[in-house]
């Protein structure tokens, strides 16, 4: 039972939170992944927990980007596998993204219950256990450099939800197009990634999915043309103005 | 040993994180308590992690505040007995104020490890526990509403740390004078105290009590003098201004 007053004004939010307890205690989600969530969660608040024009830009050349993909891998951490495990599933199948699973607070267990939530949610071919296909990403010092060679080691577009700074720069040396959802547009992760969706996940998958349904019908050439359009730097500069006029406009509420 | 590589650049921050990890292990912290410094970790980020101009006067008022109390009463939650129980004690110490334990996610265990942990660090006396003294604060729908009768009940003055709107609210409904430390000035819990420090109550603390030794030696004129001059609404602007320029610095740089 849920010990949230119903009378409680941010109940939703609360409830949310409540989801990545959960994930917690069936050990999908790291300590430090409830602390990763509150972050996100005063980020999403400063965005009016709404998706913004300048996410759905991102989104959309995200869609283009998968689709123009030669192989796209969807790489998996606890939270993400807590917050929308169908999510992933479902955009790996519409664009046939190979899914891997890897941890900056790597352990077996964890790693298990990740891969039996996954699968429990659909997927068929899960990455990241097969120590027979290991690879390192060089400038990595956390667990996050072992990848598996026919997975992110192999992609050349790869969909980072969540992601930490140090990664996110060694795959854009590898030379991976990167993908990053971050609720906080100042990151090292948004600065550095390829195309930075600054939303909350759990809505942004949603709409990256029908966006991949809807783009799937384009032609290549439409697709380039989307991609060609998409400035990541503007896209996060327009963000930083939502957060800011936000802010304006909730403090005069207050 | 830290799982903390060192050359993350975010290191330090990670390190604080660690802290409270290591208080969630020792059965100071609820789940929920992660999630929230993960959010004050979002808001300091925004701030620079450094004590603003607004926030040092409102720590000054809040000072002022403190001496003039007929009896002040510092509430302290898990994270506060995680982050900083010695500044606890040595502000109690300095100023004569009541320590009182109060949850939000209350359990009789968890109860015990702060009492545990506030008496490691010099407590000498904390209310919270005694069933006889229970009063009951109306406006609450949580455990919070349970108070001692001789302490939060009894106060003028309640010094109410990383504090939820809820009771912040029903505080003031009691008669309270409340001071709060809340890294979101937009919060429920900022826009209703009385006087809000919006600083990382680990680098906030320790400038109160700084600021309530050299207090305590001006007479009561000049503290009355000091909470005239301060008006919450104004400094709470001045911290919303403070973010925003932080945002076209950051922005700038990134």
């Amino acid at each position: 039972m849920s010990l949230i007053p119903k009378s409680h004004p941010r109940a939703k939010s609360l409830l949310i939170r409540e989801k990545l307890v959960s994930g917690f205690d069936s050990g999908l989600v790291a300590k430090e992944g409830l602390l990763a969530q509150g972050r996100g969660e005063a980020f999403d608040y400063l965005l009016g927990e709404k998706t913004g024009k300048s996410a759905k830009t991102a989104i959309k050349a995200a869609a283009a980007q998968i689709l123009l993909a030669k192989l796209s891998v969807i790489s998996v951490n606890g939270n993400i596998a807590a917050l929308c495990p169908k999510e992933v599933v479902r955009l790996s199948k519409q664009t046939g993204s190979k899914i891997e699973v890897n941890l900056f607070y790597s352990n077996e267990k964890r790693k298990n219950a990740i891969f039996k939530e996954l699968k429990k949610n659909g997927a068929k071919e899960i990455l990241g256990k097969n120590s027979a296909a290991r690879a390192t990403l060089s400038g990595i010092d956390s667990a996050r450099r072992i990848v598996d060679k026919n997975g992110i080691f192999a992609a050349d577009v790869v969909i980072v939800p969540l992601e930490d700074g140090d990664r996110t720069m060694a795959l854009r040396k590898a030379g991976k197009i990167v993908i990053t959802f971050d609720l906080n547009p100042l990151s090292r992760t948004s600065q550095t990634a390829n195309i930075t969706i600054v939303d909350n996940v759990t809505r942004a998958m949603e709409l990256l999915i029908k966006n991949c349904i809807i783009l799937s019908k384009k032609n290549k050439k439409t697709l380039k043309t989307i991609l060609k359009n998409f400035n990541n730097k503007k896209n996060l500069s327009e963000n930083i103005n939502e957060i800011k006029n936000n802010l304006t406009k909730r403090s005069r509420i207050a």
